[in-house]
């Protein structure tokens, strides 16, 4: 019997913000797994930020184009095998994209260790805190900010994932930690679930520049970037001597057709700046490394995570716009069965 | 017999672009040198567009006061000497600014080796090639931009000492390297006298992105920035993966009240771009063995050096201006006697 894939594609490419129209749900039927293939269904999917330059134009990779389906991460369940590696009942991840069901032959495919996804570490957390969005804090903090004890380091987004889970760890090498977040809701969050040591709501602050100055009363010496244009600008007037800011995200930047960018660019010369983007995935060989380490904090207590689950693969949209009104509180998914 | 010492002080901070108003040349009469002082009359000195930020506002260093001498690196004669580590007649260098003559204990003081200064090593050098601006060429170059053979180094201000320097280091490396200049003349010595593989006439090039492509048809590695600005996002445009941009100087933005700054910072994510700012002090350790080496280049016939020289400690303001309108050719100095 054939099974109905449901999947959303790229109706047309947005101009400034997406709309729902942007997106168009298909339903296609799927052959049953030929030899070596196997069948996901999928549980849940991730709505990413990053992902919105790929809807447009050129980004590190190709643009996507009408017709194609939107890229997200997912956990599912395999329901039928013909691929020895895997068995029906197994939980398992991949890039598979805004889709209820996935048919594989297993490439690109990873099954979640059922010892290690227990208790505490659920199996959404690969496509979170240990996906995409946590190796970003993970590697952009250690090989691009090199935070050393003592220091202060800023994070913007600081009640999303890469923000939440940077701060956690900056935090664990003897930082002190400032979050800048969109409500007050957001910012007892950061400061008392997740142990930052101040957090700045941005939208109840006349000067931001004034904010952060009484939030890092020694400074910035790593601003960990996750918005883009004034608000990294306002950052870099606070940055210390041999600053580091750390590009992991330009959420305010994505739907412009032209950027605003930076003005203070003259502070990198008086005060040796040093900025610098990162793509995660160059660090792909040191990713199951990375994860053990995390997944044992996690275990122990010293590092948490929040997810924001949508309900109904027909929320994706929504939920994807609403990222960038700064909607969600922790790692956004689409929970789709 | 005193001696009267003509200085060059700040009138006023400039708005903007500095004027003829904003120095004022003094004449103050010097004591005869104390105990262990001795007295420096100044040959030449140099005008420096990095200087501009300090005459208006906070830098690296704090902001120049009005009636305080302006800056500059300065070569001179020793003329009297109660010091017994400098004999009249030893020429020597330090940063003393402005003016005809200094009195100094020795603080801050150097004494050009008689050995090392001949030939095609001018005294001048140790305030042009073997000072500031070759240091940050040969720093920015090898520590931030770390070129590797076959990489395209792409050099803003290539007809100023900076760039010229860096280009010709960069060279000697293995590098293809492209220079910007403004005029046909600048751009003829940039590739015939220094070897450069392409130069840019950025006045004459309608569209500069387009012209960068062509002349870098494998793409830019490294982009050494002196001019910041459009100039500097136009670079970012063409960069390649893993690109280094150097930020050594900003001469489009010094007089604007609020810079231009960049607009192209998504490319940092997209293109793993890193850009780092550079104060040439810090390498200070590093300066005797730089200059050792440079030397023996310059020696070799490896690396040329151009100055510019403007005839009269009267001059002096306007050769300064001058540097914002790209109207110097190599480094620009002032003749005093």
């Amino acid at each position: 019997m054939p099974t109905i894939n449901r999947r959303w594609v790229l109706a047309s490419h947005p101009e400034g913000k997406p709309t729902l129209d942007t997106f168009r749900l298909e339903e296609v039927e799927l052959a049953d797994p030929a030899k070596h293939e196997l069948l996901i269904q999928a549980k849940y999917f991730s709505v990413d930020p990053g992902m919105r330059s790929r809807l447009s134009g050129d980004s590190y990779a190709a643009a996507l184009q009408p017709g194609e389906v939107i890229e997200g991460a997912m956990v599912g369940e395999v329901v039928q095998s013909n691929n020895e590696k895997f068995a029906v009942g197994d939980l398992v991840t991949g890039g598979f994209g805004w889709q209820s069901h996935t048919l594989s032959n297993g490439r690109g495919l990873a099954k979640l260790d059922a010892n290690l996804f227990s208790g505490p570490l659920r199996a959404t957390a690969a496509i979170g805190v240990l996906g995409i969005p946590g190796l970003t804090s993970y590697f952009g903090l250690s090989d691009i900010g090199k935070p050393k004890e003592g220091e202060t380091v800023l994070i913007s987004s600081a009640a999303g994932p890469v923000g939440a889970t940077a701060g956690q760890i900056a935090k664990m090498q003897g930082c002190r930690v400032v979050g800048i977040a969109g409500s007050p809701a957001k910012c007892d969050y950061v400061t008392k679930e997740l142990g930052f040591d101040a957090c700045i709501n941005y939208k109840d602050t006349d000067n931001l520049v004034d904010a952060i100055k009484a939030a890092c009363p020694d400074g910035v010496d790593i601003y960990f970037d996750n918005v883009g244009g004034e608000m990294l600008d306002t950052a870099i007037a606070n940055a210390n001597e041999r600053g580091r800011i750390i590009i992991s995200g330009a959420v305010s930047e994505y739907n412009k057709p032209e950027p605003r960018g930076i003005r203070n660019t003259l502070q990198f010369i008086t005060h040796r700046l040093c900025m610098e983007g990162l793509v995660v995935f160059d660090y792909f060989k040191q990713f199951r490394d990375a994860q053990a380490e995390m997944a044992g904090w996690i275990k122990d207590g010293k590092l948490i995570y929040t997810e924001d689950i949508s309900e109904g693969i027909e929320t994706a949209p929504a939920a994807f716009i609403g990222l960038f009104e700064g909607e969600n509180f922790g790692r956004r998914l689409v929970k789709v069965s």
